[in-house]
């Protein structure tokens, strides 16, 4: 349990580093300052700072596909899916902003297996997006777009970390709100009246 | 002009290596090697490595400004002014995807005042969009949204640094048109047929 702790807390640490400074401009001895531990001690936590690196990188993405999956499997509606995905990924980037950072910036520095994993998280969680509009297209809800498309709203949420404030005036739940309106009034078809009253 | 040549040759490789392994994982000497100078000879071309991310962050999105000031002093309409500054800003990562990625991606990287520099262009040409869809308000064109859901916006754009392969089967101004396709049917109200009909 203290052990856990203690590996909690170097991640925390590593991922404010990471995001403050970029992942390869911190040294492990800068990490260890950070956490108190020389390196001998901190190497008794850690493999390498590139292992931290894909810890912090995999966890929320993880987090997210899983809780997305749950809002599929719970939720029919497909509006109702999106604002829900929508608060969900805000929720994680509010309360998480350095680890997303990381995420979402450093993917470049992992190298072979550890990047195509992360990669494919984030394929994972994309495929989510596209299989919520795609049903909703099947259910006369939202129109077709491209899967490019699709890309493009990923990258609403995704480049969210570099100005998401949680100091700032709106929620988190505000702000995912904010952009699944945003979202729904794009796929939603001109003249769906009833569904468009309720985005709205 | 031989000297301009050099310069923008160091630039694009640099930009190369800070896209592929971080800025903050090259070296000086891994710079040098890539375009065969040595560290005295290459200093004699540039100031400092952080003078190159400097360079590189603010060129692309100083021409994305003056673009997109043109746009808007030359096209009154706010549908097209969208689709003009979609196609634009695409079009310059399509073009320039090492250098747009250490633009955005690695801002955190430079110190003080060229940070903030680099901050400000980013501020100045969301201003554009900003003004661009509150003329679309003014006008009737558009309904009203917030500023955060225009940085929301930006980050379709922002993030394409990640997945635009000019390699795929779509061109960059078809990307940029399914863009401006999505975020117009997203600002122009249900109802507006008129309008509607333009934008599809």
């Amino acid at each position: 349990m203290k052990e856990t702790k203690r590996s909690d807390g170097i991640r925390a640490a590593a991922a404010e580093l990471f995001a403050k400074y970029g992942y390869g401009a911190v040294g492990v001895a800068e990490l260890g300052e950070a956490v108190g531990l020389g390196r001998g001690a901190l190497y008794h936590h850690i493999t390498s700072k590139e292992d931290l690196l894909f810890d912090i990188s995999w966890r929320y993405m993880q987090q997210l596909i899983d809780e997305g999956r749950e809002i599929i499997a719970r939720e029919i509606d497909p509006a109702n899916r999106v604002r829900r995905l929508s608060r969900a990924m805000i929720g994680v980037v509010y309360d998480h902003r350095a680890e997303m950072t990381v995420c979402f910036r450093e993917i470049h520095a992992l190298s072979g297996d550890r990047q195509r994993n992360v990669s494919q998280l984030h394929q994972d969680y994309q495929q989510l997006w596209v299989d919520t509009v795609s049903m909703g297209v099947v259910q006369g809800t939202f129109r077709p777009i491209e899967k490019a498309a699709i890309k493009g709203l990923m990258g609403m949420f995704f480049y969210s970390f570099l100005w998401l404030n949680p100091a700032g005036p709106q929620t988190a739940n505000e702000i995912g709100d904010m952009f699944s309106d945003l979202i729904l009034h794009s796929l939603i078809p001109w003249g769906h009246t009833k569904t468009c009253g309720d985005a709205n």
